[in-house]
Parts: C-alpha cells; sequence; structure tokens
C-alpha cells in the first residue's frame, strides 16, 4: 500500500480544507542559551510571588492524579473579587491568547468584517485566518494612537489592544466608551494584557455596556508567563457563548497547579504592586536613556518601548544587540519595521541595553 | 444606550453564527465532598511517579514569569525515545482532549463523513459539532465490538478510541490494519486514552502507515489527568497539520510545569509499569466479584470496566451507588442505559463498591 505524501510543496491531501494556506503566529525567540539579556518577549523581569510558588507547591502531590476543577471556579471568585465582580461575569482560559481565540469563534463570527486598528497584536489576523473571519484594519493615526471616529462602518466586532501592541500606547476611557455607544450590537473587546503597567483599565464599564468584552492575562504583570493563564471579564450572556465554545473544545484547559497559582497570584496584591510599580520606573529610565540616544520613543503605558531611531533601520538596530547578546524584537511591517520592541527589564539589564545602543548609534 | 440581551431562551445576539445550537461536552462530576469514591472519571487509583512530583518542584521558581517552550522540544524528545520515533512524528497538546480538537480541524474536515462507532468517546460529536463536520456514526457489533468490514463507505477519516469508551473493549491489531489498508486517502485516529492498561497499541505501525493517527494521554496511565498532557503520533505531514491549526490557536498550550511533569512521567518507566499492573490486578478481582453477583461485564482492557445487571437499570444502580457515597458513571443513550461504567481504584475501593452492589442486587 503506497499513498502520495507529502506533496513537493510540504503539502500533504490529508490535511482539511485551508490549512495549507494558514501562517500560524510566529511567538518570540525563547532561545535555550544561557547569558542573554533576553528582553523580546515582554515577560516581566521579577519572578512570580513567592505565595505562588508556594501554592503551586502544596498543589504538587498525589491529587494531580485528579482531573481539575472543569469549571475553574475558585480562579473565577478570585478574578470576580479582585474586580468586584461576579463569577458568572469571568471566563478563564489558557493563557489570554486561548481565551482570544474563543473570543473570535465565539463572538465575531457574524459574516460581517472585524474592525481592528493596522498595527496591533499580530495574533489578531491569524485567529480570523483560522475561523473564516473578515478582519478589517483601521489605520492609526500618524501618531499611532486610535481615533474612534474611524469605525464608522458596520462590522462584526471590534478589537483592540489597550494598550496597544506593540506600540504601547493607551487609549483613554473615552475613547472606549465612544465605540461601546457607536456600537452597541457589536462586541467590543478590549485586550488589556498590558493595561497594569500604566493605562486606565474598561473593566469598570463592564456593568454598564453588555457588548464589552476585557481581555487579560497573568503573563505580564503577574510575572506567570510560563503559567498559561488568561481571562476575560464581560456580561454573563458573553462569557456563557465563551463556555460554550470551550466545552466544545477542551473540558479542562487549565490545570490543577495553574488554577491553584493563579489565585494566590490574584490574592497577591503587595507583591504586584512593588513589582510592577519597579518595572514602571525603569520604564523611565529606559524611555529618557532613548530619548538621549536620539531615539523617537512612543508613550508607552506598557512593559515595553517601541523606538525608532533616524539614523538606523530596525533590522540593522536588531541584529546589532543580538551582536551584543541583548535580544530584543522588531516586525518587518508596514510602517513600523524600523521601531525595536524592547522590554522593560531590571535596572541592570536596562543599562546594558543602554550601553550596548550608545555603541552602536554614538552618544546622541 | 440599551441592548437586548440575553432573549429568554439564553441566547445572546452577540454569539457567532451556531453557537446557539453547540452542546457542550459533558465531563464526569469532580464534587469536592470529602469521603466520596470517586469512580466516575478513569482516574488513577495511585498518585503520579516521585520523579514527577519533584520535577514540577524543581520547575517552580523565577522562571515562571518566563514563556515556556512553545514547541515543547523536550517532551517531544521524551515522547519520542519512548516509542523509538522521532520528534518530528510527534505532537503534543493541552490534554488529548485539546489534540483532539485539533485533530479534527486539521485532518477530519473533508467535505466527507467521518466515520466513527456508535458507542464511542461522547466528545466525537461535540467536536464534529464544533467544526462543522459529518459524523456518520456505524454500530458496533451486538458484542460491541468493531467491524472494520462495517466502514465501507466514502468518508473524510476514521476515529476510533481502543480500546473503546465507554465499553473498555480493545480492538486486535489486525483490524486496524485492515481499516488502514482499505482507506489509505483518509486519515485514521486511533485514540489509545486507555491503551496502556492492556491493550495493543497501534504505534508500532505508524512508520508503515502515512494514514495513522495515534492519540495518547498521561492523564490515565501516568497519574496525571490533573497536569492535562496528552500528544499524538504519526507522520510528519499529519503533525505538520496539527502543527499549523496549534500556531493558528495558541502558541504555548503546556505551561513549563506540565512540560517538566510529563518528560519525568516518561521517564520512570519503573513507575508506570507498577502502577498501571495494579491497577489490571484490580481490575480482575472487580470483573469477577460482579459476574458474582449476576452483572454481565464486557471484556476490559481499560482501567474501568462496563457492566449491567439484568435485574436492575442503569440509572438505578447509579442512584444506589451514590446514596452509598460511591460515585460511577452511566450513559443515557441507546444500547447502553443499563450499563455502570466503574473506575477501576485501589483494592479497598474495589471491595467497597462491590459491597455495596451486593447490597443493592442481592448476592447473586
Amino acid at each position: 500500500m503506497t499513498v502520495a505524501i507529502p506533496s513537493p510543496s510540504g503539502v500533504s491531501p490529508f490535511w482539511s480544507a485551508g490549512v495549507a494556506d494558514l501562517s500560524p503566529y510566529t511567538p518570540g525567540e525563547q532561545p535555550q542559551i544561557a547569558g542573554l539579556i533576553k528582553l523580546n518577549t515582554n515577560e516581566h523581569p521579577y519572578g512570580p510571588s513567592p505565595a505562588v510558588l508556594e501554592a503551586i507547591r502544596q498543589a504538587t502531590g498525589d491529587a494531580l492524579r485528579l482531573y481539575p476543577d472543569p469549571d475553574a471556579t475558585a480562579l473565577k471568585q478570585a478574578v470576580a473579587r479582585r474586580h468586584g465582580l461576579d463569577a458568572g461575569q469571568v471566563f478563564v482560559g489558557n493563557g489570554s491568547d486561548e481565551v482570544l481565540a474563543h473570543v473570535f469563534r465565539a463572538l465575531l463570527r457574524h459574516g460581517r468584517p472585524v474592525l481592528t486598528p493596522d498595527i496591533g497584536y499580530s495574533f489578531y489576523p491569524v485567529y480570523a485566518r483560522l475561523f473564516d473571519i473578515a478582519l478589517q484594519p483601521v489605520p492609526l493615526r500618524a501618531d499611532f494612537s486610535v481615533n474612534p471616529a474611524d469605525y464608522g462602518e458596520p462590522n462584526g466586532g471590534i478589537v483592540i489592544a489597550n494598550p496597544n501592541a506593540p506600540t504601547g500606547c493607551a487609549l483613554e476611557l473615552a475613547a472606549i466608551r465612544a465605540l461601546l455607544e457607536a456600537h452597541p450590537t457589536s462586541v467590543v473587546v478590549v485586550d488589556e494584557a498590558y493595561v497594569d503597567f500604566g493605562a486606565e483599565s474598561a473593566v469598570s464599564l463592564v456593568p454598564v455596556y453588555p457588548n464589552l468584552l476585557v481581555v487579560q492575562t497573568l503573563s505580564k504583570s503577574r510575572s506567570l508567563a510560563g503559567l498559561r493563564v488568561g481571562f476575560a471579564i464581560g456580561h454573563p450572556a458573553l462569557i456563557e457563548g465563551l463556555e460554550r465554545i470551550k466545552g466544545c473544545f477542551n473540558s479542562y484547559p487549565l490545570d490543577r497547579l495553574a488554577q491553584a497559582g493563579a489565585v494566590a497570584a490574584l490574592e497577591d496584591e503587595a507583591w504586584f504592586e512593588q513589582t510592577r510599580r519597579r518595572v514602571m520606573a525603569a520604564r523611565s529610565v529606559l524611555s529618557q536613556g532613548l530619548v538621549d540616544l536620539g531615539f523617537e520613543v512612543l508613550p508607552s503605558q506598557a512593559n515595553f518601548v517601541f523606538a525608532r531611531h533616524p539614523g538606523h533601520a530596525g533590522p540593522e538596530l536588531l541584529a546589532a544587540l543580538r551582536q551584543r547578546r541583548i535580544l530584543v524584537r522588531q516586525f518587518d511591517k508596514p510602517r513600523i519595521a524600523d521601531f525595536l520592541r524592547i522590554t522593560v527589564g531590571t535596572p541592570e539589564q536596562v543599562s546594558a541595553l543602554l550601553d550596548a545602543l550608545a555603541a552602536i548609534v554614538g552618544r546622541g
């Protein structure tokens, strides 16, 4: 018996229709090389709360033979408590990436285009393609800000990262309110992966707007990228739509350790406050240092900055930093190809980065 | 601003087309009540290997602030090593449920019906509905065995659990080989969640049949239902199809702790052998005890048995056991409604169950 696979192009006849045309999202590199300064994936420079580590250790035992709570009830309650809401307004998933995938599938497939800024989290177009949703990019202003008035056309939903990725620019709540009121029959998704580093969360609007869904993650401000926990907050009807899709896909997306660690993370406000403030302080130093070197730096409310130098192309700077064992990220995309996205590290990492850039571009 | 949601029927206009018609899979109950004898979700009665717990503890530290390896390279290598294959023949996911979801999406959507036994894992119809795939049930024989000759019609794939769920009956390799040869242009998925309790794995056929995909899990024989790790083994072209879908859905489905624990689990063969043999020994005792009480017991190669009593309906037995604080599972479905699916527990749990049933049905 023989079957002709795969074809030279790498496409297999066993793949479902359309699979050959998909382009997966490319996550930032996770090199296993020691001694690198890793400022390329917006991880927190400080580790998770000791209470998180203790909660995980407590959950590391014989009980791992048992399935986790499929509803992650304790975690939903912890999220709800923190935000003064009800657990029925909370959906949780295996990182905010999985949450967003379910959001596209459950709430944004209406046969009308979904509007999103032309520069944003580059996973959005990937989800849209996967779920056969037309994504309509709406250009940001020249200063990379969102203009709510540009979102005029009939749509099947609006997705905005706030602060935006990879620019770091935050949108004021009034603009989000304007979008919610202008589009009462569309779900407006506000992806707040980076909100805890200085932007204003739209969670306070959830009780007012049944069409608002806010997505957050424990990967950034809670120092838990390695644990994969994200959540969404919105009207119970939106949450129920997400639960239906989740329940058709995977009953237990969050393992016992992730649930235990996430609850502990949400309960340790002191650690959260202290570590995020340190990041915000280092961000000021980083931004000023870049300006001093002649960079244009967008105003950032995230744990990264987005900056370009008038005299040096983005790919050139990326390569020169890499030679000095410093990883940052650069996107080969229109409008932003000359920018570097630099994660805010420890003060020592910020210094090392600024020293390296000074050597590359010359003191300003 | 007001929006009319949700309608009295609980359906929201914000849901994507079709969401209202979906029926999520119902996982077995995970009660938080102490003192129950829990034989309803086929968990292993013994905990994971101490090496697993140690590996998780080692990974519980500052590094949780960093993303996990999106490719789970070490885990794929551990799976490959154990089966004498290459890491390019391995796909991993957040439990075999997530793996199966990606399998349906990536490999079974061809506009032709997917064939599966009329009695099988009840998540299959849920996936099929989610991904708009027609699922064509093929009746098992009267003795609940699969007849490969019944899978004659043109199809977009074949999905079979071996041992089957919830019957526990195993299919010999010759029958799987017959299916693979009769359908060289279809992917034949063999879901081996329970294979390590006595059935013969089809993994040995992977190098021979490019249309074979074997799915396994660490939830059952590796005592790690709480950690959510599953995998698929097949030709690299099938794996690449799965990776494409995964990469469009969630870059990091396996957290750092799950990856570390899973590698350690696959490397502790002694623990695996010892604990699965204890389960198989207890299964013999359980099966014989049920026969002695007048039950009809299907031949099981899984960590559960499927049994019915000529004098008592399934729901009646389920309720009577529950009153005695023993949970088992029963499915309100044609042909099998009178059966109980009873997880093989410790010898003490088996005794307690048999004593309870003796009180309910009377000694045979």
